[in-house]
């Protein structure tokens, strides 16, 4: 076979370099144009000096006839920037499949991607996240897919089965603590070793975090009541990883078991998506560098709750591993071509 | 003034060495017994080299014999062992003042205890949290002190003002994110750095924590309206620190800032609790070593909730710096006497 | 081809669940039996649960019945169990190649041996550090290989070549910084989380740590000068990593570029080692889970000292990769199966 | 008593918050003006949340009108900032101390100032190391002070009994590991949280760092002999403290208790300077947040070395404990008012 030829918008970052550490895993691909804004002219290894087979390859400017020429080309991307380059890369070849990063085409609602980001909306790409009903089938062959934000990748999956079997109503609240990796490269003072070290904090308390609305949008296509999300994510002293406790008043009373079994049953036929032995409960590092979903789910009698607890790799199943989990849909490959369920512990 | 003499039972574990930590910087007492079980017999110092005024010490063992003769002696000992060891204290002198860090009389429902711990319920002394309505005096002048357990402690100053002034139904989300000294100094696998580092997981997931009832108690004595709450302790890698994420549903709309005002007012007499100023969050790392809570509080319209956060420094204000609070309020001293808002950071 | 079936005795600690993660990517092996001492009957998934592929195997005990029928056994034991388990499986069948993650084997000098361990040497296998001259030639086709110790598969290719080449004197200082997985998975006090996050501190110091004579060894045989070695290891809090710093005076006076060029020629062909380009420096987080060894050197005139910098993940090419890598060699593959210089950052 | 007043120039860094830290908790003092540069108009306590007592302080620019009318004024500046402001409030009034955090001020020798700062030397204050001999009667009283790097006081520390006993011949390596604190607050990639967690480098390899000629100078007072140092620093993942590593060759075949009691009799007198009881080595989280300095040392007879560890806070004894215990001498306070020798673990 012939392999596919790839480039890499944003290869300087955390997610352009995730996704090229998995393609230098994939059997299929063959690494194009890695890119970049003002690290351009940079060799990548002062970079990304884990990528040492790449470490002599110089960053090119992130331009459409950079990338233009590849079969594949992933943005990782500041808000804003991905549409038109999307556009001009289809005109010059319709054939181009387009796996965004970011969050441009990820809501549907006009007006809640209005009232998060503050700007109009782009339009909506087949949303990749193919563990959720209907999802799978759109990303198949698609030539544009938008990366699910990290947060409502692992919140979704955590309580989808519950929403779609009933078990609760769907009055959910999610906590999710991450790893600073998911702020991105970008040099800010509070996201220092110095503070993030010894330390723990919640931002974007009180249903303004931008990831809200897709949850919301998530949950909501699975039942046809009213969905609301209360999210707070926090930021945890750990490079990746993200474990989100999810919970929602239970509609009815149910045992954990049952509780379980509703979602062994949902996820039998995933790769990716592990529901862990009764009495196991998800932890990150088992996690990293992977594109496993580890799940477990409770059953609260006295406080009347369904919680579920879900890990994944931010910067893998959260971002880069579904990037490349979708390029393989996209292409017709097998889904799991170039991932691994084996995280890298301890 | 005469120095009070005081004797520290478990003095080789976290709680007792943050006790003598404070009382290393505590200007009216005198430390005597340093006391413990199995590492009876070691040098102080090559257990707990930080306090190196008190390296020389070389540990009982923990005896009534040996604890006697003391005005005030904290006990931080495994449960069960409290109750005959105070009766022996206040047998030989009973003007004894006992700090007692372990869990067996914090609960006054006999039951609870029981369901949560299978054992008999010893009983019930004085609360000691003071911020909470009506404790602070039953710990005035008292001679038995029940420390609360970190995580109620964070969570119940976290969700008081809001319950107590009707803003939220009490069906309660706590997800609370800890650092590992909360787990004790007892070599345990899952506790070793090369498992935590890296690593946030979930536990006692599913209302199974002991601290549940504990914290049900405290929001119980606020409201008529019966307390539900949904309690999930997550360990997030560092070593001190709490940080909770509580939320209930409004009771009513309400705004950010009538919330926070709420929140000001109750605590506006509070010597270490402080409610940050409107836009800035806790986070664990403002309070180490120190005995404040830092407060914030958010109005979720959409999602119907109030949301607020809370961080403290769980072997401090969590444990250590309560106790010798609450000593000085038993003492009749200033409550504040020894104690820091100052935290350490980075 | 068919596939080779592979043992691993130890698999619940971290070398073994180093080796199985590697394995879980090699081409050509399958997984054969995975034993334990005290774990086993427990599942694998319960002790490693980043090994997911894996999770439904149940640890059998450490016999050589369990481990005869394999074609590689790779041992995870503790010192002085490997000799008589490789004999019995050697004379069930003479072909098996036994792979010792172990001590027991590394040293020539039996009285060294007996200085530093305190019992009777039991002998010396090929020693399986390939990119040293000579031993890559002994590793093929061997039946027995004893994969070196972590501090000194860095601090040897650190400074091999300046050694090798007599730009120094053989008198070297090495202070290594290595994450805590070096020090095991068994429970200890002094490496709870708690203890070694926010913790720096040195150990083994003043030539007393059983790394010191392998390293003099090794560096033994590039020099007929004497060598002498001050080696102190020193924790650090990260989970995985060995950062070594490695200087020796100059024998006459060399520029940094020299330097520099006597390691690019040194390891011009070594597929795992890799000397930085220059103003770049090793980093840890650059070779996790990978095989690839970063190296960078500075001469140091005012000093009159060479200073070389080596990084290795201590449980991948420390241990379980350089296992791998010598399997491979034992059993005539292609050096670099299954192996990666991709690390996973950040 | 009345109270001294001092200001704190660059009040946001880690620096000058860590004296505000120490100042409140120190009897003698009145906080005056609190200054910063592109921070000034800020509320301390949203930078400083830590420093709860002077949360609605608000940062004045950093000029002489504002600093002028305190006894006391510490400096944490970039370098070449810090002469003029000196003299200008010298000007206004003769008596003030100024205690610089800086490094302007360290270095005797001019030549050295200008091969490591690359700029014209601006002169000598007394320098802020009072354990070294001749030094403390030079800042008693003193008008100015330079307060040492944070590597050069360890390295300094740990290594001077043995050099000023002649135990050893002046040819020393310190290779030192730190915190990030180190590095200060200014938002660099390389210092995100991302980056350093997780992770051990070495930079300013070979001699280039700009520590190096301030360990020259201050072992060279204490020996005829030419003084060679290789310092190489470290960055491993914590926020505070420095593990010094420093040997040298042994001058004559010396056991580790004359080492051991060379170190004890030199610090005999030293209220910071904790020489451990022998087989205990130093930690850096037993002296967080605390001004002491902890010490052992072995003597490797294979190697010929003499192998010295120190621990110390780099904030704290390191630079603002250091300030603090500098002001006291040259106010003719008691040296240790307000410094404390009790760190905050785990």
């Amino acid at each position: 076979m012939s392999k596919v030829r790839v480039a890499v918008a944003g290869a300087s970052g955390y997610a352009g370099g995730e996704v090229l550490r998995l393609l230098l895993g994939h059997p299929g691909v063959e690494i194009g144009a890695v890119t970049a804004g003002s690290n351009a002219g940079e060799r990548l290894g002062a970079l990304q000096p884990h990528l040492l087979p790449l470490a002599d390859r110089v960053l090119e400017p992130t331009t459409a006839e950079v990338l233009a020429g590849h079969d594949v080309v992933f943005l990782g991307l500041p808000h804003g920037q991905s549409g038109a380059l999307a556009e001009e890369l289809s005109s010059r070849d319709d054939r181009v499949v387009v796996v965004d990063c970011g969050a441009d085409f990820r809501l549907e609602d006009a007006a809640a991607w209005e009232q998060f980001y503050g700007s109009a909306h782009a339009g909506t790409w087949p949303y990749g996240l193919p563990e959720l009903p209907g999802n799978r089938d759109a990303l198949r062959g698609a030539r544009r897919v938008a990366v699910p934000g990290c947060y409502p990748t692992i919140s979704s999956l955590a309580l989808a089965p519950a929403v779609a079997a009933g078990l609760v109503v769907p009055d959910v609240v999610v906590v999710a603590a991450s790893g600073t990796s998911g702020a991105g490269k970008a040099a800010k003072t509070h996201l220092l070793g110095s503070e993030v070290m010894g330390n723990a904090s919640a931002y974007g308390v009180g249903g303004v975090h931008r990831h809200t609305p897709e949850i919301t949008q998530n949950l909501g296509r699975l039942t046809p009541a009213e969905v609301k999300v209360s999210f707070t994510p926090l930021l945890v002293p750990m490079s990746r990883g993200i474990l989100a406790t999810c919970s929602a008043p239970l509609a009815a009373p149910v045992s954990a078991e049952e509780a379980r079994a509703a979602y062994v049953k949902a996820y039998a036929d995933e790769p990716f998506v592990h529901v862990l032995p009764a009495g196991q409960w998800p932890q990150t590092q088992a996690v990293l560098g992977s594109n496993a979903v580890h799940l477990q789910v409770a059953a609260d009698e006295a406080a009347g709750r369904l919680v579920a607890v879900g890990a994944i790799d931010n910067l893998a199943k959260g971002t880069a591993g579904a990037a490349v989990q979708c390029m393989n849909l996209a292409l017709g490959l097998d889904e799991t071509t170039g991932l691994s369920t084996v995280g890298l512990a301890p």
